[in-house]
């Protein structure tokens, strides 16, 4: 009986029209009905990562891609810069350590972002780096790095640069092509609106030129068995069907829609949630937030965990609380995805009313009607 | 507005119970409530996999179950023993090969059963071995190898047993402690009843040890994060939740039914398959016919790629035809999981159809009538 708000970074609510999709009875995946599904998909993914790039489709979550471009784009003993500021910044790092590269790290402290002249100076220095990782909106914190600029460092130089965009993608501005990114990785269950089992990446044919000498063992995760699938419509190994079902009916919505206006919709979103937190006197956390999710400080006093749990328990909202070094330390509201105006507002009403009962002074509905001026004013 | 039947080998049919478990709402994966499911998932794979051994839930379709086996288990230089006798026998060493090991190879002929006295000599001649690769039911020829033999075999040595039973896991017995397999690995589309993207691997004590030690590379697919989720509940990575979800439903409805009378169904099935296939001439294909899938050879004739093609556009049935070296040469009727008796009556009157126009002599009615009579009569 009890009604769920989902407000967290993933997943992320599914609209009814695709969870249809995933209950319709299965196809086979050597069918032409699928080939055409299959083509359709991979011909829309270029269109929602703004490249004519190849984009491969993995039955794995996001990390699976993120290490496909690790074990894809290297050989041992190679090279390769990690740009990090957060905890899934740091994940790129974890993923070489399991594979016996060490990179250079560029780790800017957690709610920072990411200096792109720090990435020009490590390139120059070491002409050495096959690839740069970096992070798109780092979900650990909410900030977003100015992939753009650092686009425009990395192609001069002989490097690929490689971009978790697993939060980011279709919530915020991502241009793969016009900001020069090699590899865009994504995963299915934040801005795409589906469960999660399905992740992505897009390919520069500067990237296929590392991925076809590349000495990183891969087998699952290897780029060339899929990039022969895009022609063929046979995918390697058996596809997650169900999910390409339902991302064909995803990418019908978002084109549908249009990603400029959901761009601007979440940053609309994002908007609000920020005047709601300042409304009540949080603290935002972050140098530069992103689109797609917004951090605040937990108040003194006030337990993070606790607002977690209570709103979950007695609301029913599910929102995030901090990973790693910011456990207890921060809160973290998503507006990506099928996240609406509405579930912002039902978010701070919520927040407002937990926060009073932990003991955190507060006016309630400030945190609302700020919210609705800004989705009201822009 | 084509109804459609499916008798293929992975993807099966989804009972409806099961898929509506897909379009739910999704559920976070740090909560009390999927935290309680995934511990009754935990739970149940056990009593699926007939062992007391932890089993492990992989967000990858089988490849990346298999592929974990390897990467886990074995280091650079590792001496490996690979049993094969199909397709997906081959893939062990394919796997393999793109790590760098260099197995042994024990290679039957293609529909034969690898002979369990060949794995014993290669272990007496090199002890060094410190894992032997085999498939419980090759998928590609329709044959089940003698895994409680080899399992034996195996125990008495130092190195262990990963089976592949990606196919045979549900329908085909397979006792994984009686047998003595170290570690048995599955998938989600075929005997479970779900939508691919989810897999699973048992893991014994004797594996572990060598886990624990294995040095070649691996993230996503690292069992010892998959070990710790297991006792905090808590996945390393967004776990594919709306499969765990319907896994939940999938184990109450295989507990329900009792996993020994879904082996005696499939047998049955088998039996009928294979009646009906010669009932009508059809050669069956392969020494030792396992129960979740029947091969028959492609009538002299006629083309084995026709076949396939036909029922499905004409009547919407799904066989599977041959693989690599068979292509064109066998079909493939599979009775497992979702596959009841009524569903391979349909199959072999609209094969019975299909054979009559490709131009093959039989007599309409008998495929059909001698399955009825196996069913009726076991």
């Amino acid at each position: 009986m009890k009604k769920h708000y989902l407000l967290t970074p993933g997943p992320t609510p599914i609209p009814p029209e695709i969870a249809q999709k995933e209950s319709l009875p299965i196809l086979h995946h050597r069918t032409s009905e699928f080939s055409a599904i299959f083509s359709e998909v991979a011909e829309g993914l270029k269109y929602v990562f703004q490249t004519k790039n190849d984009v491969l489709i993995l039955a794995t979550s996001g990390t699976g891609a993120m290490e496909s471009s690790i074990s894809n784009l290297l050989s041992p003993g190679d090279a390769a810069l990690v740009a990090s500021c957060g905890n899934f910044g740091e994940r790129w790092g974890k993923i070489m350590e399991a594979y016996g590269i060490k990179p250079t790290i560029i780790a800017a402290e957690w709610g920072k972002t990411v200096n792109p002249a720090d990435i020009a100076k490590a390139l120059a220095d070491n002409p050495q780096i096959k690839a740069v990782y970096a992070t798109h909106t780092e979900t650990s914190t909410g900030v977003v790095n100015d992939i753009a600029a650092i686009g425009e460092i990395v192609a001069k130089t002989n490097a690929v640069l490689v971009v978790d965009s697993i939060s980011g993608l279709v919530g915020q501005e991502m241009r793969t092509d016009d900001w020069k990114v090699d590899v865009v990785v994504s995963g299915s269950q934040k801005g795409f609106m589906l469960a999660p089992g399905l992740a992505f990446a897009s390919v520069s044919e500067k990237a296929w030129k590392l991925a076809e000498t590349a000495k990183l063992p891969r087998f699952y995760l290897d780029w060339r068995k899929m990039k022969k699938s895009l022609a063929t419509k046979e995918t390697p190994f058996t596809p997650a069907i169900t999910l390409i079902v339902s991302l064909a009916e995803a990418i019908k919505m978002i084109k549908a829609k249009g990603i400029e206006n959901i761009w601007a919709e979440c940053k609309l979103l994002a908007r609000a949630s920020r005047a709601g937190m300042k409304a009540i006197g949080l603290e935002l956390f972050g140098d530069k937030p992103c689109e797609v999710v917004t951090s605040a400080k937990v108040p003194a006093g006030v337990e993070g965990g606790k607002i977690v749990k209570m709103l979950r328990e007695e609301f029913g909202v599910s929102i995030a609380g901090g990973q790693g070094a910011l456990k207890g330390k921060i809160i973290r509201f998503a507006h990506m995805g099928y996240i609406g105006k509405a579930d912002i507002l039902v978010g701070f009403a919520c927040l407002e009313m937990v926060l009073s009962k932990l003991g955190y002074k507060l006016e309630k509905g400030k945190a609302v009607a700020a919210a609705e001026e800004a989705l009201i004013n822009g």
